[in-house]
């Protein structure tokens, strides 16, 4: 058997335990997981060093190194969202759904958790704690698999946080770590049907289609956005281009923030240069098509790749459409069901959009950066689903949980009684 | 481009239209259909006596040649279950879960069509009729490939709803049907992520074992069902040998029906004869443990096998367990988490039971039976699902939809105002 088995089968035993555990003793065991993550500070952010020293012989880029990187306040703030998931709502803790038939069967549809949660990501060691933390609540087991990068501080995490599952009293294999030099724990991962419930991967496109591709573990697709905003006739100009420039500028390397804007060509000729000012003032690099670049030679041609790209980064497509319909077949063709908006003071367009558009979110008159968790008021996300099956948009508590019909009779029998 | 292609971008646009009818405009298509299967009975009873011919010709078994028959009363059956869609509640319609942020930022929760779904299945041509009519209900686009045996009759089904779908003005190829000559078609249909929705096997084991590992494209696992009833130490003795005969007789060849019966050793000492008489009484073939072989001389053997097979026939496998954890283990190493089921007196056993069975219904004093949408009061069902995501049991219109978020602001941003 090989490492990685060994590890789900525990993991599987672990996920029958937590998910017996009450609300209090899986909210005593996150403060005592959080307090270890704190007394360990010494030691993680040694193992940090070490990934950071290692990571630039390997030549990581800064932007990577930055996200890899631990410091005494990240580690803070990893331990006070462990803390703050105490307090959310336990998600199989609500009242079931009952209902009786007028035979007296009581059938109740139970929230249960969904029991060993696989969660393959790339560099950043505070999903590792996040993930973990958020399964835990929910009742469930967790195998992370990060990426070799973050190897010693991944496992100097996950160490603090299994000593404080024993010290609660807690199987430590609910949260484990996987080999990331095992170069084939992925593919694994992926085909223990029935053992593993689900597997989410975090990171870029080519790990979530790799993921997808090798897996017949059912799969939560999160996060590649590549979304737009829609500027209609009718929307008011500074409204317009205080949603673009945030959209585009306020954190460009998240999955939420927009990649391309299609302005009505109307709204263009009146207020097209005045956007492209405010997006070049703010940093912005211009992939434009010709109606945008006659109004700034600032702007750079667009090709046709810019409309398929997920820049993550301050560059945004800028194009003009004819009409809301135009531009809902352009948001269709690219689009990766998301993120989208239109901005308009119009709200028979907005309604069209907002119902045509198929994405996790779309939105009127607002930035797509709302697209979050903490936004939407779940407190915490484990990801954002891009797929339909389960659930989309920012997976909150709820979405490691799935359901259970508890039935009770009398001795009730389908047929005639024997 | 293959046909299959062509057939899933149709069936996306013809998606794209039902997802924004009224629940009116819905129902009334649904009765249209409903009337065109009634109107084409004499074209479709013979496409169904040459799907028989060939069936016989071809040496299919007699069940098999049963579940294909169509016959005036089953047409006028499936024709009564479209119009009894039209009276379920809309699953898309519901009011969605709305909140205000403190900034004025309103979010809505919105319930949606999937969108495109693909069923394979097997000889049954009711499925043809039952999944398209579910599938339009909730607002989806249906690609229905199923088995070849039955293509004729499938092909007059489907242009009968066809004609009911065009005289009520919406797309044709809201419905389309498959062809199952082209063998790659399933491998195709499940690898079309994006475009279809999800797909959903119903069969044999090795039809859905096939379809998971071939699909990239979300699959709901239904149906394959070992299920099992434990019976407790102060199990009532009446009450256990009725729902163990309903349970395993009541109609054999379906997925809820017992197929392994794990009694408590004291109990078996004191009423383990009589619930062997009854059983044999009832018809069923028993494939006991040496505590029942000794019993009764007419039960048979068991082989290791027998614990892990679902017989979809009148024959049972008969064990003996020494107290509900081992009853437990038991279940956790042979069943599929479809239906469970503990008769016991001592509501504890029961709880722990129902608690740590992790199966999509859990059964207190209840035939298994009873997993079954329309038992459920969900009116009808697409499948059982016996997977975790996105819903587990029996699948009512409920489960064919997914959520999206409507976000409404006036001009909101998440970083500071430009």
């Amino acid at each position: 058997m090989t490492e990685c088995k060994e590890q789900a089968l525990a993991a599987k035993e672990a996920s029958r335990q937590t998910a017996l555990l009450t609300t209090s003793e899986k909210n005593a065991a996150l403060q005592t997981v959080a307090q270890e993550v704190i007394n360990r500070e010494k030691d993680i952010l040694a193992a940090n060093d070490r990934d950071i020293a290692a990571g630039r012989q390997n030549g990581l880029s800064d932007d990577l190194l930055d996200r890899l990187r631990l410091t005494r306040e990240r580690l803070q703030s990893m331990s006070e969202g462990l803390q703050s998931l105490a307090d959310l709502p336990d998600p199989v803790a609500a009242a079931p759904e009952t209902w009786t038939r007028n035979d007296g069967l009581v059938i109740e549809n139970r929230r249960v958790p969904l029991g060993v949660i696989a969660m393959v990501y790339e560099a950043r060691p505070n999903v590792t704690v996040d993930a973990a933390g958020l399964c835990l609540k929910a009742g469930n087991a967790a195998l992370l698999r990060g990426s070799s990068s973050a190897t010693r501080s991944n496992e100097a995490l996950v160490a603090a946080m299994r000593a404080g599952l024993k010290a609660s009293g807690l199987p430590e294999t609910t949260v484990q770590l996987i080999d990331p030099e095992k170069r084939d724990s992925v593919r694994e991962l992926g085909q223990m049907r029935g053992l593993v419930d689900v597997i989410i991967p975090r990171g870029g496109p080519e790990l979530i289609q790799t993921v997808i591709r090798q897996s017949t573990v059912p799969v939560i697709e999160t996060g590649v956005g590549n979304c737009h905003l829609y500027i209609e006739k009718s929307a008011d100009r500074d409204t317009a281009t205080s949603i673009a420039v945030d959209a585009k500028t306020d954190r460009p390397s998240v999955c939420n923030a927009v990649e391309t804007i299609i302005a009505d060509r109307e709204w263009t000729e009146k207020y097209g240069a005045e956007l492209i000012e405010a997006l070049l003032a703010a940093g912005v690099t211009i992939k434009g098509d010709e109606q945008m670049q006659k109004l700034n030679s600032d702007v750079q041609p667009a090709t046709a790749d810019d409309w398929a790209t997920e820049y993550l980064a301050p560059t945004v497509a800028l194009g003009t459409v004819s009409d809301t319909a135009a531009a809902i077949a352009h948001v269709r063709q690219y689009g990766t069901s998301h993120s989208e908006a239109i901005v308009t003071e119009n709200g028979e367009a907005a309604s069209a959009f907002q119902a045509q558009i198929d994405a996790a979110s779309v939105y009127h008159n607002a930035s797509t950066r709302f697209t979050d968790g903490a936004e939407f008021g779940y407190g915490a996300e484990i990801g954002i689903s891009t797929q339909k099956l389960h659930a989309r948009g920012p997976l909150g508590l709820g979405a490691l949980t799935t359901n259970k019909y508890v039935v009770a009779g009398r001795g009730h029998v389908k047929g005639a009684k024997v």
